[in-house]
């Protein structure tokens, strides 16, 4: 196969530039295939983003990736074709656009929803500095349900600047796209309605051209030379269709499964037992309802879904409407089970303080993917939760030890009648567990030593069993506690117990998480307390467990901890 | 003069009912001039509250209220006329709705946009129990430039129930209405383009009534019984003009000035400060921009945007659009400064970490009415700012001593080149300072002590001062730092003192604060730590400066402290 190279575009025919689009196809699908990633997303806008460079200048001209996930044919085709297949491994090309990898992108994205605000941004910066080049952003229509878009779109007139809005219409964000702009969308796409949405889109500044097909080039290269035209007078919004996984027969079925595709065999998942958990409480409860922000298999929520359609909830990416519907459901005497990633949760810190623990209302966030999270990198890892729950009254946050636990959990989530977040990674094992009480820990190994572990969640509690099993060959014993809710302390625990040093050892970032907590509480009483968990940096993408090893509590570190406090007695 | 009873309304005539406005306008305005709050916005709503007491039957039909700012008139009707007076002080009537103060507030709301995603789960809710009840969201058009509302908006046909939404249009948020939805509302208003508008409502499920004079009792009330109605088929919006300030006169032409009215004499404020320096810098400093999400006048940003409206962007109650919105000016070379509330910057929580911290560009935020806020309540303090802002990776954040140090800060930050943020309360005094320098405290009185000091903040400054005033005279010797930066912590300085006790003082929750980053750094070194901030619990209304001597770091406990670690020496 010849390399991939911005310079095959260049006098390319449009029979040329097909080859290389499949060229593009095939790299990506053989690279996924090793190292995981956005398959069907990446795909679909195979043409479009070859057509793209054809007619835009890049990296003088300007493109910003709405969540990012599309950007591997970008990647192939500026300048990371050598590298492409490192994708996502530790140190390797990352699987969104990174400023730091290259000039060629322009602004770092992973959330849905940012485009239209970064390209106004840099288009306004541009016109200021009296500089001139063209600014895109390409918009999935899945984010066309996020609310920032909107908050956009209304400065759009206010901002006084130019962008083209491509907005890649394929029907599906993770999920298959719901709700009424989807409806808008698939009007325009039936021609049934052009003339009013048309002026919907002039109301907001933008001239619209659509609906065009956006995987095929011979039609999107003068399309996209026309909306290069027009730009120059102002700016423009072009609406193309796309299939998402085009090129490939499974990807094109089964899109919502081939989104985001893992390498190697999968372990258990904390997700499973969530959606069986809620399936079996929901049976005799009927109080429990489900809600999620288009996230519904990854979440695990699809045999809720199946089993009680008129109580589960999928939103569209919409985390702070979700937020604020469940804290409204939970008002009316529902009991809401909001499940979301730990890193989209920061879309709804707001709402948790504000709708839910404000009015101290029983809605369950269910948060996965909490620690690191592995090769999404960055903009994905969920180590910050614990720190920016802690400070939020009234709500009670659980740390499970194992997958067994964290259904114990659910069950006696049912019993409370006020917020709480349980936080858990995406995999995990069943396992053993003494019967939960709110506020409570529980002693793993309780011996007569002057070194006590508290540990949270099931990596932390893996490597505190490992550091006990080591120390004790080495003929050092030690206690260790699985504590697993950070938020009520066990506070009648921790004064009871007489160890002067204490570890804590924690899945989340150091400044705010379990060991500030557990410092705070023991403070002025001639402890001494040693944490362990992620520094203060974000962490780049790499294996989960790789990464855990890396930036997060280290075994070797901790042991040789262990050592000094043992040997100081 | 009458009492207002919601008695008075049944079996009333227009002219009775017109007598009762007149009323409650009376009473409204009265008690605001003593006790402040929110004048124009709830001087507008009035002839529309009492239509809908009259059509609806509360509190069995449920009405959420956006923002809050509006309930007044809701408030004298339903069960509190006779308690009004004692509006937004300790322990008296909120400014907001409140669950907790009512069966007639049926969702507490302080922050924009949450009234659909909080009647929609209300109204499924009630769908789900099989109860039936009308279910009301009254929204003004400022907080449709919210992107919470297209969310919901988004899910109204998914959610397969009923609400009514009335839209509140007066033109006003805080400051005018900006953008393209408002250009939206405007021609529907002028009649120009309706039948194109009326179908873009359509889309997402909505009937579209409208448009009618709000203040207009006369043509209201056969509106309001015709949409509830029409609401037995479905979801409808009921789309209104009224005028904020109504029969005020001073009000109706000033509704701007007169949306918060404070009682008594103002001392002097930081935002003004913010207003001058940024003035100022960016007379020779072409990069420095100026963002606000509708705050303009509040922040103090109103000379910035008269000086240089081409680098003053006013984006609408668009909290997140505004902080991407400053990241990608960031990544383009200008250097915006994002004013805000601490309590608002919550909303764009992770903007702030994934957009600018994650790319590490220079933002500057300037965080206000930082620390207890006062009278609009737990919705609008701003205790937590601290905590949240801390573990985010790449962030220095600046807490002034007083203003002439914030405006040190100020011409400092044009020199950096990496997200600053800058919290302070509203109210300050001008007052000494030494040169800053990044991440270094600054020492007020170093004595021969076993004790020191390190306080944040021009409350707590002024606090600590008083306590070494008070220290002193009875023969206390210790020493006073200005711990002016939270990250990065002046840790040189912490390491070369040797006082044994340590005592922090923080206008901030407790959790997750100043109190907590120095007792990190500080561990096992044999010091004694005493923090004194706020405890977890969510704030109530009232006075700041009672709710800073009640809720916060308490002086009497302070000096109790301070003698205890002098008599243990």
């Amino acid at each position: 196969m010849e390399k991939i190279t911005h310079e095959a575009l260049e006098g390319a025919s449009v029979s040329q530039l097909q080859t290389l689009c499949e060229q593009i196809r095939e790299e990506i699908f053989r690279t996924v295939s090793v190292r995981g990633g956005h398959l069907a997303s990446n795909l679909g806008v195979v043409e479009l983003t070859v057509a793209l460079h054809r007619v835009f200048d890049f990296p003088r001209d300007k493109i910003i990736f709405d969540v990012g996930h599309q950007c591997y044919p970008h990647k192939l085709l500026s300048d990371r074709a050598d590298a492409f297949s490192t994708l996502r491994s530790r140190g390797g090309i990352s699987g969104f656009p990174k400023r730091a990898e290259s000039e060629y992108d322009s602004y770092d994205t992973g959330h849905a929803g940012t485009a239209l605000s970064a390209a106004l941004g840099i288009a306004k910066a541009r016109d200021l500095k009296g500089e001139n080049f063209d600014v895109i952003a390409l918009i999935g229509d899945g984010s066309f349900n996020n609310g920032l878009i909107y908050e956009a779109l209304n400065s759009l007139r206010l901002m006084n600047t130019r962008v083209l809005i491509i907005l890649n219409d394929n029907g599906m964000s993770i999920s298959p796209t719901v709700g009424g702009t989807h409806e808008v969308l698939e009007e325009l796409k039936c021609g049934n309605a052009p003339i009013e949405d048309v002026r919907l889109f002039e109301r907001y500044g933008l001239e619209y051209m659509g609906v065009y097909a956006g995987n095929d080039l011979e039609s999107l290269l003068p399309v996209l030379s026309e909306a290069k035209r027009k730009l120059q007078n102002g700016s423009v919004l072009l609406h193309v269709t796309t299939k998402k996984g085009q090129g490939h027969p499974f990807c094109e079925q089964a899109p919502d499964l081939t989104h985001g595709v893992s390498p190697g065999k999968k372990g258990r998942e904390y997700s499973t037992a969530l959606g069986e958990e809620l399936v079996s409480l929901a049976k005799t409860d009927k109080r429990i309802v489900a809600v999620t922000a288009a996230m519904t298999d990854a979440l695990g929520l699809r045999p809720f879904f199946e089993a009680f359609p008129d109580r589960a909830f999928d939103v569209g990416i919409c985390e702070e409407h979700a937020s604020v519907l469940s804290a409204a459901l939970a008002a009316e005497g529902m009991r809401p089970y909001y499940a979301i990633y730990s890193t989209f949760l920061q879309r709804a810190f707001d709402e948790v303080i504000h709708d839910v623990c404000g009015q101290n209302l029983p809605v369950t966030f269910c948060i996965d993917r909490a620690g690191v999270s592995g090769s999404d990198g960055e903009t994905h890892q969920g180590v910050f939760d614990l720190s920016y729950l802690a400070p939020i009254p009234n709500l009670t946050i659980a740390i499970p030890a194992n997958i067994s636990e964290f259904r114990a959990m659910l069950r006696m989530s049912t019993k409370m009648n006020a917020p709480l977040a349980i936080r858990y990674p995406r995999e995990g094992e069943e396992g053993a567990f003494s019967p939960i009480e709110i506020g409570k820990f529980d002693i793993l190994h309780s011996n007569m030593s002057d070194i006590i572990i508290y540990a949270a969640g099931e990596r932390c509690l893996r490597l505190a069993e490992q550091i006990y099993r080591r120390a004790k060959e080495e003929g050092i014993a030690l206690s260790v506690v699985n504590a697993r809710f950070l938020k009520p302390l066990d506070t009648e625990l921790l004064d009871a117990r007489p160890e002067r040093y204490v570890i804590t050892i924690e899945d989340n970032a150091l400044i705010g998480g379990l060991g500030d907590a557990i410092a705070r509480h023991l403070r002025n009483r001639g402890k001494e307390i040693y944490s362990f968990g992620y520094g203060d940096a974000f962490i780049p993408h790499g294996d989960a467990r790789g990464l855990f090893a890396e930036f997060g509590p280290n075994e070797e570190k901790i042991l040789a901890c262990v050592r000094d406090c043992h040997a100081r007695g």
